[in-house]
């Protein structure tokens, strides 16, 4: 019985934004970028930086700026560097800096969202559309996120109706890819094949990319079930770093580490190096004086054979 | 593309034995007691109890017979006690007891095998036949189990080969199921797909029970992709306990909270109540004084939504 697995996948690397953006230590400038040029010398090639947003409002972001002028070199070397921009503010601030590439966000929960971003989701396409407008404009690239796709904490069980309403509508916004995410960790195999194979009906499954929380310990029994469905694009955060939002002390986000680990050990490329990557997460970690919950990254420290 | 997985899946519960033999703060009788009587009360129906062996060597099992008088009593409710045996004097031990099945073990590496038991694998083999016969004269059952299969923490890679031939020999010692031990949680799906369609060959795939480690968070992509090629029995310990002997810091077994959820949420019936299960952990990570690796355990004491 064939594993029908993908030669390679794209990992991208999203610690430093989403990953950070959940951490209550605030950290230094310098130290983030020390962190990005560390995952940039570990292989990672598609990474979220930072998010443009109000000042006051995420104190972890607050250096956007200063921090995109400080790693915006790398892109001449190939690498990918996404900024998050909720709004037309953002946008400009990203483009005043020289951001390539912007990730939009919306979820498919209307509470979610007005939690989140004060918004409804058909305020915020609403929002979005011109946002993708005037950075197309400008040739800015358009990555799009949909939260609360496989559970939401408020609105529980999520819509595969309005997921492929707001999937399609991101597309015709221009994004080139959009970003489905297990915002509480709530996804599992069967749920996921549902949902795949219904989207596979009208968007080309080249555009998906999953956005796995490993909350539940179900991050990578996704993958692997998405890999044999045919999904190839995967975030995650180095160290596993951001925590769940949701639950205190529970895990989040997938960590790269664990990702890396499990597609090595099936001969899917990933071009990223584990062991280079430990140290950039290890250098973060360290800065956020925190524990991962990565068990691979565990596993490396403890060093064992 | 369908998913194939089995309707149910049994559960062997190694908590009281595996995990609290990997742990270093010896606990009282009664609170072990207690562990295994909650455990039954969560659905449990097959559990390893203790271990028959040199009280001396394993301080953590020294009160093996005192234990299995307090709760013999269940194998009239139809409950499954296994007690791990080593040799002709465990055998004794454990017969004068009233136990009905016990666990023999060997490995595929005498490097193991030495530091373990002792022996070499072909010595413990010569072993466990006689005990194996002695138990059957007496209508004790016999469950094997086979360490290192995926990897050994001093050998490397197992052999396969080797494999066969010690499992077609515990099962010609009568043994009815083999456990195959993932020591060090380095199994992958791709290793697993091949052991599992070379074993298919020579042997009846219900009498395989396989016994994953979560040292690398693969744990429970190994069951999944071990349910897609049709095995429906599998270790686990509650809470995680037991720790990875070879990397202190690190997870060892599979938690049995994870393999329930991840079961539940395919909708594969496991028996088992995941709330008083994790009750029955709760109790004796108390009185371990230890936190629990299993992310499942950890939400749901989270208890966010």
């Amino acid at each position: 019985m064939s594993l029908d697995l993908p030669k390679k996948i794209e990992i991208i690397e999203v610690g430093p934004r989403d990953g950070l953006q959940n951490e209550s230590k605030v950290l230094k400038t310098d130290d983030k970028v020390e962190f990005i040029n560390r995952l940039i010398l570990a292989g990672c090639k598609k990474i979220e930086v930072t998010s443009f947003v109000r000042k006051d409002k995420i104190p972890q972001m607050s250096d956007a700026e200063e921090l995109f002028g400080k790693i915006g070199h790398h892109l001449n070397k190939g690498i990918n560097l996404l900024g998050l921009v909720p709004n037309m503010k953002g946008l400009e601030s990203a483009d005043n800096c020289g951001v390539k590439e912007i990730a939009i966000f919306t979820s498919l929960s209307d509470t979610f969202n007005q939690k989140n971003i004060n918004s409804t989701i058909n305020e915020s396409l609403i929002t979005l559309e011109k946002v993708a407008k005037e950075a197309q404009k400008n040739n800015i690239k358009i990555r799009g996120y949909i939260s609360t796709v496989f559970g939401c904490p408020y609105e529980g069980q999520s819509s595969n109706k309005k997921l492929l309403e707001v999937l399609v509508e991101l597309i015709s916004f221009g994004a080139y890819e959009i970003s489905l995410g297990d915002t509480i960790g709530a996804a599992n195999p069967g749920q996921l094949t549902k949902i795949i194979e219904l989207l596979s009906e009208k968007v080309d499954l080249s555009k998906i990319a999953l956005h796995f929380h490993d909350t539940r310990g179900m991050a990578l029994v996704n993958v692997f079930r998405a890999m044999q469905l045919g999904i190839t694009k995967f975030d995650s955060s180095a160290g596993g770093i951001g925590g769940c939002p949701y639950a205190k002390g529970a895990t989040g986000n997938l960590a790269t580490e664990d990702l890396v680990y499990f597609s090595n050990s099936l001969g899917v490329n990933t071009g990223i190096d584990l062991q280079k990557l430990t140290i950039a997460s290890g250098f973060i970690l360290d800065k956020l004086e925190k524990k991962s919950q990565s068990k691979v990254f565990n596993a490396l420290k403890a060093n064992p054979f």
